[in-house]
């Protein structure tokens, strides 16, 4: 028997309107809230749905929506002033994986300090205010995961911070916040989600469950994403987050690899969204496991029910024209992704030179 | 998007000698343990692998082994004065589906004082003492559900009790501990998971989550069941046990059905396992499903890679000579289990002359 343990403690309550109909939960979370999110929320109509639900309750409530795009340290810091101002005791995150990922970071630095060039060195207490997340894209799958990923200026990086505390208490998730992403958004964010799902059957950690749940989020998701580019049906954006969902619950077991550790430089050096470099690089990982056998590679194939030729045109088509990024930068992040985490995790175990030849296969020149 | 939920908050541990392995994830749950266990645990080397693990932590415990099979009222009774008075603080449970139920009900019972005939109306706090669960059988996944089911003898009949805080805080499974199981042990409650797992597809509560983790556990579990007449080797142990966590945390999403509602009356009047009743009865209701067109039963055939016939004739080679019971008992068991909470929930939707007709298939008499 493979050694493994499994663990996603987040009640998530999936249907239309859950938010307020089922507002109810978020009762027991505490009395005062903060809640996390960006500028597009007010505009979806979850922060609305949130409001309501929080009123209805007797709750009250404080709106943060500084948060940016790949949140620093600075944002985390400014929310947790906010939250302390305010004497809030619980965090509503509400958006996509920056907000969800800021609120989580908040949570848990709130009742633990940290001076900045600690925030990234593990060894956090079980501790954290208690959260509930309404993702309002179908990508990060970070409303059921122990993970928050901030820009690390210090090393020129994002990196992950991880503890149990971090899983959010509940979840709600209702397509119906997506009907007016962007397409763009919706792409990025999809790819992501492709991403951790086949990411995670390639990772060294993978446990029987991550595969389960990988491989189910594979099935649903494959299938919808050339959609992503046009206008998705109020269902197909229910099943983009339902596997978006699926997917976080597997990397929430196995982590993820390479290609998110070789994403992260072309998100802090060329500003590329998250799950577009995840989507640039992927195609790269998974044809070097097809030339080392990986097994999992399989198990890819069978869930997309496609050719491993197929899925990468599915993903050229969702990538459209690449960005150029010169040679000797992408030598320069092959280097760096040398020492990430991720790497070593991965079962398709790149050398440098492989790492390289991803990059370079990404960016369209030629590969060896 | 179907509205439902998903909650499973258990950390799930997996493996050879996990319990000595991560003993120490016991330490956050107390000083004292009342170890709830029957009189096997002795001897298959889970009771002695618990005790060394809280010793290397320093707790102390004690060790109530008198649960006996369709555990009682006032074994509950029993335990919580054992607790009481030894002043344990944390209960782990080590055996199969009775000491894991009654070890649920005393964990809630001993921190919410109800009395006899209060005991089956619900309404429960959402507290409990923290539980690890050690199960040495595959059979009734109850370290992943909110579920105990006791003896009610008021009403004649088993009765589930469910609430979240009767979540275990940890379970551990190693199917080392199922080696020297007796054969009928082995098939009847290899019949109960494979009866969750498939009533769980059955329910008219399925929802995603459930449907998926259902199908895994079949997948898995099916080919396995012929081995557990013989002696499975213990990668099979393994994986039964693996089969029945996924069909728990299935039912623990969908419940069961008319099967475990039908089943009850076996056990209370005739003594039937429980796993063996499901067993009995669970081919009718596949057949009933077939009859009625049940979607769902298209999933278990595919999950199994088998026929409905297959499956009946796997599941007859298991059961062996039926038991006799006179026509008038079940037709008497036909009219209480229309009262069953768990007849309503079947996507069968068993008329009581159909529930008749399932209790007449499962004794091998002429079935309308």
């Amino acid at each position: 028997m493979q050694s493994f343990s499994y663990f996603m403690p987040t009640k998530v309550i999936c249907g239309r309107d859950c938010v307020r109909g089922q507002g109810a939960l978020l009762k027991e979370l505490g009395a005062h809230a903060l809640i996390v999110t960006g500028k597009s929320s007010a505009k979806n109509g979850a922060l609305a749905d949130v409001l309501a639900a929080l009123e209805a309750n007797g709750q009250t409530a404080t709106v943060f929506d500084r948060v940016t795009p790949n949140p620093t340290i600075a944002c985390v810091r400014e929310g947790i002033a906010l939250l302390m101002a305010a004497g809030a005791d619980f965090i509503v995150a509400v958006g996509g994986g920056s907000p969800m990922d800021a609120a989580k970071a908040i949570a848990m630095l709130a009742v633990q300090e940290r001076a900045d060039e600690e925030i990234f060195s593990g060894g956090y207490a079980d501790r954290a205010l208690p959260m509930a997340h309404v993702p309002t894209t179908a990508g990060t799958g970070s409303e059921v995961t122990p993970y928050a990923i901030l820009t690390n200026d210090a090393a020129q990086t994002k990196t992950s911070i991880s503890s149990p505390a971090m899983f959010p208490r509940l979840a709600f998730l209702d397509g119906k916040y997506m009907e007016k992403l962007p397409t763009m958004s919706a792409v990025n964010t999809a790819l992501d989600a492709f991403s951790h799902a086949a990411e995670s059957l390639l990772s060294r950690s993978a446990t029987p469950m991550s595969g389960m749940l990988a491989k189910e989020s594979l099935r649903i998701l494959y299938p919808l994403l050339p959609q992503t580019a046009g206008t998705p049906a109020l269902e197909e954006r229910d099943a983009l987050l339902y596997a978006s969902m699926l997917a976080g619950m597997a990397i929430a077991q196995s982590g993820t690899t390479a290609v998110h550790g070789m994403g992260y430089s072309l998100t802090y050096f060329y500003g590329i969204d998250h799950g577009r470099a995840n989507g640039l690089l992927l195609g790269g990982a998974l044809r070097l496991s097809e030339k080392k056998n990986v097994p999992a590679l399989q198990d890819i194939l069978a869930a997309c029910a496609d050719t491993l030729g197929g899925i990468c045109r599915t993903l050229d088509a969702l990538l459209g024209e690449r960005e150029h990024i010169p040679r000797e930068r992408l030598e320069e992040f092959a280097r760096r992704a040398m020492s990430n985490k991720n790497i070593k995790k991965s079962a398709y175990e790149p050398t440098q030179a492989e790492v390289l030849a991803m990059y370079l296969n990404a960016f369209c020149e030629s590969v060896s």
